[in-house]
C-alpha cells in the first residue's frame, strides 16, 4: 500500500501533506494514515488504528488520525466488503468539480469499464460531487442519502479531491485511476 | 516486453487494468496478456497462449485472455511479419479521436518519419479511426476493408485508445510513440 | 535536502542551472547553494557558508554563492524560526504571475490548508507577487514592507519563480507544493 | 552523456527513434549517435566517428550515422569551442515553431539567463527558426548566414525540434532546458 501511495505522490496526487488512506484488516479493524505526513516518505508505521467513530484507539490513542477519518468509517459501514480506501488530490477532478456539481456524468469512453459493473462504454456513469464541507456530519448524511450514486465506488469533493475504494487494493487503485483519467479527458475536452 | 509495458503504465497509457499486449513466438504461437491485470505489476507469467480465434488454449485454457484478443489475431493474420502488438489508452489519441473520425490526417511533422515508409514529413499520414464497437466481428471486417490505411502499422479506436505493431518490439514501440506524439501535437494545436 | 532538490529538478522546477536553496544549521550559520550548479547532480558539497549580507565566507570565500543569497538572508532575519528556504522555477507560478500582479488571491480550495494557519478552505489566501528586479535592495525593502502578506511562508517573483520556507524541510516543501498546485489550478481554470 | 539522453527520452523529448547527439573528443574527432537507435536503451557503443562531411569513418564506416550529422559538423566548424551538441523533439518548441517562424523572440523571463551572455531578463532573446528542409545544404547555408542569431547556442527547426550546444555537456543541457522551458511558457501563455 505504501508503494501505491508513493506512486500517487510522484504523480502529484498528494501535494503538501494532503490526502489520506486506509485499510481494514482481517479482524475488521480500520487503519488510517495519521495526520500531517508527507506522502513521499510515508511508512507502514504511519497507519494507526481508529474506532468506528474515527477516533484513534489502542496504542495510537495519543496520535491524531486524518481529519477525514470519519468518511472512511462511514464508507466501511455502508460497504462492508470494502477493504481499501484511497483519497487523491489529483488536479483534474479538482478542476472539473465546480463545473459539474452536483454530479459528474460521463458517457462513451472505453475506460468507464474501469468502474465496477460497467459492461459497455455506452452506459452513462454518474459520479456524485459533494460540497467541501468542514462538517463531517454533512458527509455522513450525504453519503447515505446518495448511496445509489456510489455504485462506481468513488465520489468527488468540490475543489478538494476524490475518494475511491475497493475490496482489494488493486480494485481501489483501478477505480481511482479510472476517475482521474475521465476527469482529465472531460476537462481537456471542455477547454 | 514487461519493461516496455511498465514504462507505458508509468506514462499513464494503461490506467486501471486497461490495455493489452501480445507477441508471436518462434513457433508462431500468439501470447497475449490475460484479462484484468494491473500493468504496474504485470509479469512474464501474465501472458497466455491463445488460438487464432482468440480463445485461451493449452495449459492456460481456464484463464480469460483480454477481451480484445481477436483484434490481435486478425492483425497477425493480415500482417504475417508482425511479431509484437501494443495497445495504449494514452489520453491524446482518446481526446482527438472524436474530432477526426473516421481518419486522423497529419502532415508537416518531422516525427511522421517514425512511421514505416515515410521518407519525408511532407507526405500526408492517414491513420484510420474506428468506432468503439463491442462486437469484435466489426473490427475483423473493418480492419480487412481498410487494410490499405493500416500501412502506418497503427490505428485509433474512438474514445478508447490506439493499437500499434511491428516486426520487432522496438518497431512496435516506435509506431506507438509516433502516433501518441502526433495526436498530442494536433490536439494541443487545435485548442 | 539534496533528495528534495533532485525531485524538484525531475519535476521541471529547476531547469538549466536555475533556482537556489538554503538552510540554517544549529549554530545559526546560513548555507546556500553556490552559483551555476545543475540541480540534477547537486551534492551536499555544493552548499557554502554565507554572511548575513549574502557574501561567501570561511573556507568558501572564493566561491560565488547564488546571486539571490541576499533574499535568503533577509528571510532568515525576518523569520528567525525559519530553517529551510526553497526556490523553484515551476512553470505555473511563472505563467500566472503577470496576470495576477501584485498579488495572487485564492479561495475555496482544500489545498489552501497546506499553508500555515489555514483552518478552512473558505479563507482567502493572499500571496504577494514582486517585480523581477535585479536590484537585491528592492527585495529587501519590499519584503519588509509587505511582511504581513508573507504569513503563508511564500511569495512569487513575476515571470521568475517562487520562494517558500519553513521551520523544517518538510514544512518548506509543503508550502512550496501548495503554492505550485494552486497556481496550476488557477492557471488551467482561467484558460 | 548516455544518462542525459536517457533523461531526455523519459521526458518525452526523443520519441520513436528520433533525435541525435554528438560530442568532440580531445583529438577533435566528432562522435555522433548512429541512425535508428531507441533512446531509452542507447549505449556508449552507439556513438560512431564521422568525418567533417558527416560520413561515418574508421571502424564504423559501414554503419549509418544520423541523417542530420552534417548539421553537427557545421556547428562544430562554426563554433570551434563547442564540444557537445544535443537535439530534442520536445513538444513545445514543435508546437510554437510554426507560429513564430522565422524567429522566436522572448523577453522578461528570468530563465533567459540560462542562455549565454544574458545578464538580465530584460534583454530580448532571439532564437532563429529554420524550415524543416530535407536538403542538408540548406541548413549549412542558413546556419552560416544567420550566425549572429546563433549566439544563444540553440535554434529551432519548424515542426521538428531544437538543437542546443555548449563547451561542456552541462552547458549544452542548460541551453536546451532553457529553450524548452521558454517555448512551453510562451505556448501555454498564448493559448
Amino acid at each position: 500500500m505504501v508503494m501505491v501511495i508513493n506512486n500517487l505522490h510522484n504523480k502529484g496526487c498528494s501535494p503538501a501533506t494532503s490526502t489520506n488512506y486506509s485499510f481494514k484488516d482481517n479482524d475488521n479493524q480500520i487503519w488510517v494514515t495519521r495526520s500531517g505526513i508527507d506522502k513521499s516518505i510515508i511508512r507502514v508505521d504511519d497507519f494507526i488504528t481508529i474506532s468506528s467513530e474515527g477516533k484513534s484507539i489502542g496504542e495510537y490513542k495519543d496520535l491524531r488520525p486524518s481529519a477525514e477519518s470519519i468518511i472512511h468509517c462511514v464508507l466501511y459501514e455502508m460497504f462492508p466488503e470494502t477493504k481499501f480506501i484511497l483519497h487523491s488530490h489529483g488536479i483534474f477532478p479538482v478542476l472539473i468539480s465546480s463545473r459539474v456539481y452536483p454530479e459528474f456524468r460521463i458517457q462513451g469512453y472505453e475506460l468507464q469499464k474501469g468502474f465496477p459493473h460497467h459492461q459497455t462504454h455506452q452506459t452513462e456513469s454518474i459520479i456524485p460531487v459533494f460540497c467541501n464541507n468542514q462538517d463531517m456530519e454533512y458527509f455522513k448524511k450525504e453519503l447515505m442519502e446518495r448511496k445509489r450514486q456510489l455504485n462506481n465506488n468513488c465520489f468527488i469533493i468540490e475543489k478538494h479531491g476524490i475518494y475511491a475504494w475497493g475490496n482489494t487494493l488493486l480494485d481501489a487503485k483501478k477505480h481511482l485511476e479510472t476517475l482521474e483519467y475521465l476527469c482529465q479527458c472531460e476537462f481537456l475536452n471542455s477547454k
